[in-house]
Order: structure tokens, then sequence, then C-alpha cells
């Protein structure tokens, strides 16, 4: 399903590419590296056209507008959190192991693992000087938020050698996943000066927004078509990842099937005859009609959020269609 | 020689532990990995005294001070620097494969590489917390200070691949040592509201300060007394890296000694007899003079800058000791 795309994901795209391209502008190494992975440029350093949905740095823009501050002025925290989204990406491929990302060679797979950790540090520390500008309200957010994203990593991390039960799942991704969409939009709020009972509201939008998207994610990883969302059905589990379905199968089974589920996940690899047995059960379980109602449920939350915070009814509809495509994205 | 530790490390010790215990406060598994990195606590969460020189906060209370501001409304500025300081110890390690600091074992040596990625990162962000009790200005000029100790890094592992002349590596030192350094002395002008001269001038007394220290330390790698300064005689030879004696020979020799040194360096291990030809070659040069004479001219360019700083009598006389016991030290 081919939608098109909602307008706050395209309403500022070159600005946000612009102040990106500013923000790694340098001739070393490591800045050319960082070019290429955030999509800029190819590594010949010839421009290209790589940078994602641009989700983050989009609902900041989004929120101070609507809040009555120009995209302009809020430019710079957008792009302090784009670069810190962009920064976990950098040492996530190293942590997973990934060697591709969008298509292209991750920046430890083609710079080695020494120069990655280098190259997300530096885009760490970039962050910090382009947030700045917007404020030490702002920079001290943002620099919360990463710790806190960085908290959730090391509790996925954990998940790695046991399996986590619904609610520590969602205490994970309310960090890792959460934090920084959170984050996007109370950076919106801050820049528009807005006060504290707004700010709460644009967090808790943020966090059902983080829950929705993250447990999306989880089901696709699980269920999705491989052709549409660019990982084979099943593929999660092949991976062991410890993600909603597998939390949430582990929360309902009984001793039995939480005995064997913990057996195949602690294979590796996990024979095939294994994942369709997983895959199985997770559907006798429920797992696939449960995470879709979460899902629902935490877009409704969404809805009712986005309805008590001050935006003009036409931000409103395009923040309800972001919703909409968020929740029936296939990639 | 053990010399007495200078007034300048020794005045704020526990008001630095007692920050620096603030900060990493947490129940975490992260947080508790970094309190045993920076010496807070062993493996059981034992308080110890394992955290080092401390350096760089010292100085950055030192200067406030001497410029007029307490030493407690300069902590935040002091605890953000070493918290980056110590995060890139966390990442050089996994770099550098070292799996000892300080005789403990080093963050991802007891946890993996992707934990202590995670570690490293939690701890940049926290700096960027702390920094911002001091303001913007303070944050900005460690975030800088932060990226150009990275690029450093970069540098560094460059000269893995090919050897640096001296200028090349003093361009590396002065920003792989030098960026903190500067900016510890920057701080301490910073919090204590000085003037863009001043700052100038304290950044010039961090640049010839970082010049010192590092090539003093790079001295010692290759002519160290392995019982004090816990490397044997030749050992970074024998690591191969490529510090200051190797620069300075690759800049004084010949082609024909040159062309031999890079064939050395390509091996991996080093024999012994190459060990043993490379010092000889290097004290053939009289490297180990110019090294000395460097480190000698360098100070001396410390000591004048530290005269145009408006400090006082007592205050420079600290600072000519603490000078005094960088350059004596042996580690």
């Amino acid at each position: 399903m081919a939608e098109r795309t909602p307008r706050i994901l395209g309403a500022h795209r070159e600005e946000i590419r612009a102040a990106m391209s500013d923000a790694l502008r340098g001739d070393t190494s490591l800045l050319r590296a960082l070019r290429v992975h955030v999509g800029l440029e190819d590594d010949e350093g010839r421009s290209i056209d790589g940078m994602g949905k641009l989700l983050r740095p989009s609902l900041v823009l989004f929120v101070a507008e609507e809040l009555g501050v120009s995209a302009s002025a809020a430019l710079p925290a957008a792009i302090g959190l784009e670069l810190v989204h962009n920064f976990s990406l950098v040492h996530d491929d190293i942590q997973d192991q990934d060697r591709t990302r969008r298509g292209r060679a991750t920046v430890w797979a083609r710079h080695g693992v020494a120069e990655a950790i280098n190259a997300g540090d530096l885009m760490h520390a970039l962050s910090i000087s382009v947030a700045l500008r917007a404020g030490g309200e702002a920079a001290a957010t943002l620099a919360a938020a990463t710790a806190e994203m960085i908290e959730g990593q090391s509790l996925d991390l954990a998940f790695e050698r046991r399996t986590a039960y619904v609610d520590e799942y969602l205490d994970m991704v309310d960090k890792k996943t959460g934090a920084l969409l959170r984050c996007a939009f109370e950076l919106g709020g801050i820049v528009a000066g807005a006060g504290a009972e707004i700010r709460g509201r644009l967090r808790s939008l943020g966090r059902a927004v983080g829950r929705a998207f993250q447990i999306q994610d989880d089901l696709l990883g699980v269920w999705g078509d491989g052709d549409v969302v660019g990982k084979p059905h099943g593929s999660d589990v092949r991976r062991r990842k410890k993600s909603y379905p597998v939390a949430a199968s582990f929360s309902r089974a009984a001793a039995a099937d939480r005995t064997r589920l913990e057996s195949v996940y602690a294979k590796e690899p996990v024979p095939e005859r294994d994942v369709h047995w997983v895959i199985e059960t997770m559907e006798r379980l429920g797992v696939r009609d449960d995470g879709a109602a979460a899902v629902r449920g935490y877009l409704a939350e969404a809805e009712a959020g986005l309805e008590a915070l001050p935006l003009s009814a036409e931000g409103k509809g395009e923040a309800r269609a972001l919703l909409g495509y968020l929740a029936g994205r296939e990639r």
C-alpha cells in the first residue's frame, strides 16, 4: 500500500536537508562518513537524496509552527535531535553487527568499528553544539532524552540474555524509542515557549506515538511481507529479537510454552522448524491480535492527546494523517 | 621519583569526587559500570578511592578561583569536562582493545563491546546535562572541544595505517590531547566571566601544556622505566604506536631508515630484534634528545603564558609546581 507522504513529513524536507548538510560540513574523513551515513552524499561525495522519513525533526517543526513559532527558529532543535537519532544508529549498527542500512553499507562495515565509534561520538558532540543554538533548555531536554534512550538500549541488550514480560518491554520501548519521540514533541513546545502543562501533554502524546510505532514495527518484523517491508516473514524470530510478540507470548504463555520459547531463543541459529513453531505459538496465543489491538489503543490515546492540544483544526488533521500513515506503514 | 602531589591536584579532590558520584548516581547497570570505571566503586558497589589525578577538573577549579569565582560555582563545568574525558576513555579502551586501565578491567572487557559503547554514550550525554548548569557558553565550549578531541582520535587511528611527520603529529596531539586541556583552562575563564583576550591566553597555555604532556608521555612509552611507569622499555614500539618518537624519527630519517621503519611498523607482532633496532635508530637520530628539548620548550612556553595571566603570585607558583610535576612525572 503506497500511501501519499503526509504533509508533516514533506513540508520542510529541504530546510532540514540544508541544515543537516551545514551541521556536517567539513573535509575530514569522519564528517564525510557521517554525510554518507545520513544520506546526504554517496561515497564519492556526490549529493544524493537518501535521508529517510525525517520523522523526528519534522515533528519538532510541526509542533513549533502550530504553537506560533517559525520553522526556521525551530530548526536548531530539530537538527540537534536528528543528529542524536543518527548518532545512535551509527552505534546501533556496530552493536547489532548490521552491515547495511537504507541499502547502504553501515559506517563500521565501511570504516571499521573503531572509526565508527568515533563517527557516532562526533555526531553526538555536534548535536549538542547545534541544539544549544535553541537555548539551554532545549539542549538540556535533548541531553536528558539521549541519556534515557541509551538506558533503553542497555535494557534491550539485557533482553538478549533473558526474556522480558510486556510491562518490562513497554518500559524499554518508552526509553529506547519513546525518549526521542517525546523529545521531538516537547522540543517543538520548548522553542515555542510552551508552559509546563502543554509540555506534559506533548510528552504524553509522544509516548503513545512511540509505543504504537514500535509495536507496529515489531509486528512487521514477524508478520511483515518481505517484499514490502524488506524483512522476510519471521525475520525477527530468526534474528532472535526479543520484540513485542515475544514479550506478549511470554506474558500469555503457560509454563510449558514459556520453557520451550526460552530454549528456542537460546539457539543460534534458530532452526527453521523452530521458527515455524514460534510463529504458530504466537498466533495460537493471540499475540498478533493483541499487538494490533495495542497499536490501535495507543493510536487512540495519541488522537485523544492531539485533541487536547491547542493546535489548529488543520494541524490536527495533518497530525491524524501522520498517525494513520505511521500505523499503516509497511516499512 | 615520587614527588609530592601539587596543591592544584589536591585542593578539591573531595568536592570533585562527591560531584562525580552525584552525576553518576542511579541503580542501572550502565551507571554502576560507570562508577566502577571512574574509580568511585568496586564491582560490589563498595566505595573505593581510584579516581586518578583528576587533572582536568582540578585545572578548571584552579583557574576559576584565581579569576575570582568559587570552586563550587565552577564545579558543574569541571565535572562536565571530567565526564567527557572519562567517556572518551571508555570508548578508547574498546578501540585499543585494552583490557585493563588503572589496574581494573575495562568496561568492554567486563560487559562486552555493545554495552561499553552504551556506557560511553551515556556518560557523554550526562556530561552535557552537568555542563549546562554552568550555562550555554560553557556547554558549547565543551561540546566543541569534544568534537575536536574525537577528530584527533580519528587522526591517531589513521596514523596506524601510515606514518605521520612531526607537524602532522602535533596537529593530532593538539586535538586528541590538547582539546580537553585547552578546554579545562578556558572553562575556568568562562565561569569567571573572562573576556576574549584572557580566554585566548588560557587556550594558548592549554595547548602548550597539552603538547608537553603528550610528548613526555610518548617518550616514557619508549624509554620509561617499566617498574615505575607500568610500561616496559620499548613498550610503545611493541604496540606499534605512532607516537612522538616515531614521527620525529620519520621527520629526521633518510630514505633508507624511513623505509625500514615503515616495514617494521607493518609487522604484527614486531620481532624483538626489530624493537631493538627501532630504539637504537631513534637514539641515533637524536629523537630522544629532540623530544626532551621539545618538552622543555613547550613548558617554557607554558610558563611564559602563565606569567601573562592575571593570576596571584601564589597561584602562579602553584601552577609552576604543577607543570614541573607533570613534566617530571613517571606515570
